[in-house]
């Protein structure tokens, strides 16, 4: 097994240049699941939209800091480093903020 | 919705105090796979162990630093916060060495 066959990487390496967008990079695949790593530079849902996946996601913030809402639950949730979530299938919820003064960086398994 | 039925937490917290043992705490399960937070306080696999697992894993550290020794790989991999790698099932690999300075944490799927 050389350097080439071994799959790895610095999930904080390789920051997108382009700051006007959130980025979403793959990172591996199981089964029905992937997981992901998101890039946000401030950005967030539109208003009055609401994520409303038919499957679950864990998701966990390694940097940065936001605001999540979730249908019901009283305001909003702030999210820094080492903070995570667990939405079941079909829990609404939105990203209210996150911070223009640094990339926020998420990792977020689908499943 | 209130605050017990949301599934959250910090993954930096709720550190344990026995450092004479590796802690491994499963955050979520999905499917075949599941999440593992692991904490190692120094720890390292035995000499000559070699985990070769039936499914794959990805592993992602989030604090310390840990070394790495993968069958067939030349020498240890080093890996500080961010660092991760993806192994396919039955590539042996162990634990070579962590930090005894800090808390290691890993996050690691089983999937």
């Amino acid at each position: 097994m050389d350097e080439t066959n071994l799959d790895r990487g610095n999930i904080f390496a390789c920051l997108p240049a382009d700051r006007n967008t959130e980025h979403f990079d793959t990172l591996a695949r199981f089964g029905d699941g992937r997981l992901e790593r998101i890039v946000s530079f401030g950005q967030c849902s539109p208003e009055g939209f609401w994520y409303d996946q038919d499957h679950s996601e864990w998701v966990l913030v390694l940097r940065g800091h936001a605001k999540l809402e979730v249908e019901g639950f009283p305001g909003p949730i702030a999210l820094s480093s080492g903070d995570y979530i667990n939405f079941t299938a079909h829990t609404r919820h939105r990203v209210a903020w996150t911070t223009p003064e640094e990339p926020t960086i998420w990792l977020a398994i689908h499943y």
